[in-house]
């Protein structure tokens, strides 16, 4: 979350830049591109932590804590509760995040100056599609089966990793802004045709696809080796890691992408 | 949190045994290393992302943000923020969890009964301690100097490294009761004889110490490689990580045992 400040979250350690020369630099695509290397890092750490603990239905399902919390499911009602925390510190004001939850509430905080760009008007929101995709197939995919009764402790993990796969998604409007500018008459002649198939072919650099998914890979078998228990066994299995960049994070971050170049060219 | 469940996280994946037994399961010494063992991991990616970040002093003044949280620093407003939620789900109800914050809300979901045990009546609590060393010298010591602007993704990384941190130090009544039961006359007998400095010998184990240190330099050497960005730089230097135990968690836990040990045998 980097509501409080102006910019959004990156790799960089100290930067003292003003906000509009960062504000530009953010759109060289080497620079997004450090943001989505660290941001593997902090997926594959929150994903780890959430496989150490069972599948847990019990978290996903709607009014299983009924009287409590007025029939949502935990993981609904632990996101709202987390997300209005973030909300009144400004989190969602900040052109690169974007909320699980409806109904937030306002700032407590006076409200930031963006620059008037597309990227901050540009609301694109992939959430529910992540959401359900994570709740239905990635923690089935990467949890041991069953109930271990760690409700908390696994929709804490909840959060965290969807909050992050949101962040890493939605940071394809800058990488779609970057590729925009690189050819902006290319991309509003492929937006103008109205055919989605050339736009993502032309969003599409294969070889940097087949870079993040060997880094992925990688990163997983390092984080997630076991090093000291009994079992002997790795947290995490690297190819189901690799296989939520390759089915979900990839093509979610291009819908990204295609969903922003479309708006963007229908508001010039 | 594992306070909607009946007993500590652990490791293990999956597990139907029932709560007694495995109440009893917890305090075999070697079940309560593993849970360590996996806390180190956890501890490590906190202090990772954190690492980030700027030192950010900002975040722990108080009266910072004065007319919003009234004079609260954004970490105390966060923390209270966050408990209040994890304490409705009554995550401190439970005997492995303290809260850094005073005046949290009671429960919205019914008690759970957790055996009349002598772990579940301790509250030893030393997040006071585990905060004021956090704040002046721990992130000091991990994070860049200077301020980054990034107050709320800084924020939301002390949460987790604080709570991670006072799981891990509170883990030590665990530890005390499994030394307490293997030798309760030994225990009793120091403990009345008031000799602070016997105690601490009989509870160290200076071999498991230094092997716990070679471990937790490994790992951070491992989760704290740069794979991939420019820089070629590490996430976070190991020998700090390593630091962060021998200084703190280390000394901190046999604290929390001591203290421990002397409300055990002062109820009996």
């Amino acid at each position: 979350m980097k509501s409080i400040g102006n910019r959004p979250a990156r790799a960089k350690k100290t930067q003292t830049a003003p906000a509009a020369v960062e504000s530009n630099r953010q759109l060289l695509l080497s620079s997004i591109r450090d943001v989505l290397i660290r941001l593997e890092d902090t997926i594959i750490f929150a994903l780890i932590e959430r496989a150490q603990f069972s599948r847990n239905a019990f978290i996903y399902r709607r009014g299983a804590l009924e009287q409590a919390i007025g029939g949502r499911s935990l993981l609904d009602y632990l996101l709202f509760e987390t997300e209005a925390i973030h909300a009144r510190l400004r989190r969602y004001t900040s052109p690169d995040e974007e909320p699980f939850s409806d109904n937030l509430p306002a700032p407590i905080l006076p409200p930031l100056s963006f620059p008037e760009n597309p990227l901050a008007l540009n609301r694109v929101n992939l959430n529910p599609a992540i959401r359900a995709a994570y709740e239905a197939e990635i923690v089935p995919l990467l949890c041991p089966p069953g109930d271990d009764a760690q409700y908390g402790s696994s929709a804490l993990c909840d959060v965290a990793c969807l909050q992050a796969l949101s962040k890493r998604i939605h940071y394809g409007r800058f990488v779609a802004e970057s590729k925009y500018r690189e050819a902006p008459e290319q991309f509003a002649r492929l937006v103008g045709a109205g055919d989605t198939a050339a736009l993502l072919a032309a969003i599409t650099d294969a070889a940097v696809e087949a870079r993040v998914l060997e880094r992925v890979e990688g990163k997983a078998r390092a984080y997630g080796v076991e090093t000291g228990s009994a079992s002997g066994k790795a947290k995490i299995d690297a190819g189901r890691v690799v296989e939520v960049y390759s089915r979900w994070i990839i093509p979610l971050t291009k819908e990204v992408q295609v969903q922003y170049l479309r708006e963007r060219l229908a508001a010039i």
